[in-house]
């Protein structure tokens, strides 16, 4: 009985021993909570996030191109990892900066505020924001709460909490706003998948017969079990992939637009659509669905930002980010043409088991440009 | 900020997430236990073991050469897993048998006892050993609760408290006796970890400079930390691999032996050992060493075993197991020839920050055949 092997086992893929140990039932909060916390006190990790070009100039435009925001004004990033956001803060002339991060980095973030002198703003707080207690309110709350499809991670809480507990009711949050696209799309991942199912599942038939025939036990009764885990696994997890824009057979939808300054935890708890995606491409496969996001950094109403910036994560032909975009498939994927209409009932809520993860449901009503309706379908995901 | 992804991302190698994931400080107990449970819970992960032909053949012949420990026994099945040695100790004649499993695998494991006709005999226990209550005494105690290099996961502290709770003072353990080996070895493998380990800090200098020169921080200051944390992960890690017997430049030393009917606690907690190993290949390079175990099924003293079986995860040409050897890299690897012994003081404990894993250290003196003795080295590795 041995777990987890570093190095290339000629027996375990290392993805399936991965989903095994992500997609275990019954993970609980604390559990997760630690994970989450071990992930991000890597600066392997940091480095990963402070190499996306996409992300890094979008932070970087929204504070210096919007430095009248900044200027003399006291300034919260939660969640500062590195202290990225916290030093640029500074840099465009902010009078205090509280810097929190839950993790160890917390130690790095606060040599790095010194190396780069601007130690005498920016306090680095070793805390969970939950937890933590500031002498003053602040004027801006800065923080890259972002996971994948948006809510992955479920960061965007403790940015509700902050902004809550401190932020002036004439404060401004970056970025201000953020929402979720769905598209439809073709890919070649929907049959490599189907394939690595079926090939999981010859392996299985193989297995119980050798097993049945070298050591006198019959497995077979587990056999719909471990279709069950393999269909999990292969078939009803998202998966990350950068897509090319061409993949995206139709117009694209959003699912929900998030207002940053007045977002409750409710509102985020459960996300719900119905929407129309127009396929635009003739004689082709629905694959499936891609999820991605984008924010805005438009400062408030009173206090609007005087240039807007976009993050945008979207497939594009130029740039990709570390988020990438999320991929349902459809199995078996329908036949589309031009004209054709999807219509789609999305929800998506935290897991019960992991509530940093998610549970994805659409269900599609196929709208033939025939005036040709097909039966609705719904597909149910998880995303890991 | 997005956490591991499920898919291939061009930032960011799989492995370092994973170390990323798996390599965190401050690892707690329930943290541990919930992700070591949640991998067992998987049918994939039973059947990789199941199809381990070295540990199945093993386990098989000990039970079916040796019916007469388990006819009209009662019989312990510590981590039964999927129950196949509870099946099997049944078809062997056990007039009872408790299979006792900490994970949902219960569930399946119930069914199999059902579907292969043994319910009357075998009860699952869903229940972590240390709680579980049974009604009467045992006669033989059978799991199969080895880690990587015997020791990592620490499943025999389970097997122990099972054994002085529940088994009969003139009881037999299955396995009866285990031993840790380490050898001498060459291997590719250094190289290819020192290439990967100065490629992550050529990436890291790049990044310092295209972060300073295009968003003006300077990251420099935590090129040390950014250092010592790849080296942990590329230099200071075992590795999981199987090893050709060519790949032996030496004799192998015994550097633990258990006998599983009076081993303690205290005994496997801490293991250390000096031991000399002489090298048996000409201009060789001393890479580094492996570990591996065995384990014996010879009954006890008053109730021996009619036929011996042991289960061998050793180098061999013919065969390989999921278990595979632990690599210790040395850095750099010193040149040896045929007549040097290398005089070895190794110890072995548990991880403060995650008690199923292990902090192992060698400390070597190469003695070469001219007399000459080079001063002492000492290498640290985690096992992961």
């Amino acid at each position: 009985m041995a777990g987890r092997s570093n190095g290339a086992s000629p027996m375990a893929p290392s993805s399936s021993v991965e989903a095994a140990a992500n997609g275990g039932g019954g993970v609980d909060k604390g559990v997760d909570f630690a994970n989450y916390f071990c992930t991000y006190a890597f600066l392997y990790h940091q480095k990963e996030m402070l190499s996306d070009r996409v992300r890094m100039d979008a932070y970087f435009n929204s504070v210096f191109q919007n430095k009248h925001h900044f200027q003399n004004k006291v300034v919260l990033d939660v969640g500062t990892g590195s202290g990225i956001l916290a030093i640029w803060s500074a840099q465009a002339g902010a009078r205090k900066v509280y810097a929190v991060e839950a993790t160890k980095m917390a130690d790095h973030a606060r040599r790095l505020v010194e190396a780069n002198g601007v130690a005498d703003v920016v306090e680095v707080l070793e805390a969970s924001i939950e937890d933590v207690d500031l002498p003053e309110k602040v004027d801006v709350i800065i923080s890259e709460w972002m996971g994948y499809f948006l809510l992955r991670e479920s960061m965007f809480d403790s940015v509700i909490c902050a902004r809550d507990r401190w932020l002036k009711p004439t404060g401004v949050m970056y970025p201000s706003h953020a929402r979720m696209w769905i598209a439809p799309i073709r890919s070649g991942l929907g049959d490599q998948k189907m394939n690595d199912f079926e090939s999981a599942m010859n392996d299985w038939r193989s297995f119980v017969a050798e097993t049945d025939a070298n050591y006198g036990v019959n497995m077979n009764v587990l056999t719909k079990a471990y279709k069950e885990e393999n269909r999990k696994y292969y078939l009803k997890t998202s998966l990350w992939n950068n897509l090319h824009p061409n993949q995206i057979v139709g117009t694209p939808a959003i699912v929900k637009e998030i207002d940053c300054l007045t977002a409750t935890i409710e509102e985020i708890r459960e996300v719900t659509s119905n929407f129309s995606l127009n396929i635009n491409v003739d004689r082709t496969r629905l694959s499936g669905f891609a999820g991605w996001f984008d924010v805005h950094f438009r400062g408030s109403l009173q206090n609007p930002a005087t240039s807007e910036i976009e993050l945008n994560t979207a497939p594009s032909a130029e740039d990709y980010t570390h988020w990438g975009q999320q991929v349902f498939l459809l199995h078996p994927p329908p036949r589309v043409n031009e004209g054709d209409a999807v219509i789609v009932s999305f929800s998506m809520r935290r897991s019960t088991e992991n509530h940093r993860l998610m549970d994805v449901e659409f269900t599609c009503e196929l709208q033939q440009s025939t005036g040709k309706r097909l039966p609705p379908v719904t597909s149910k995901f998880s995303i890991e």
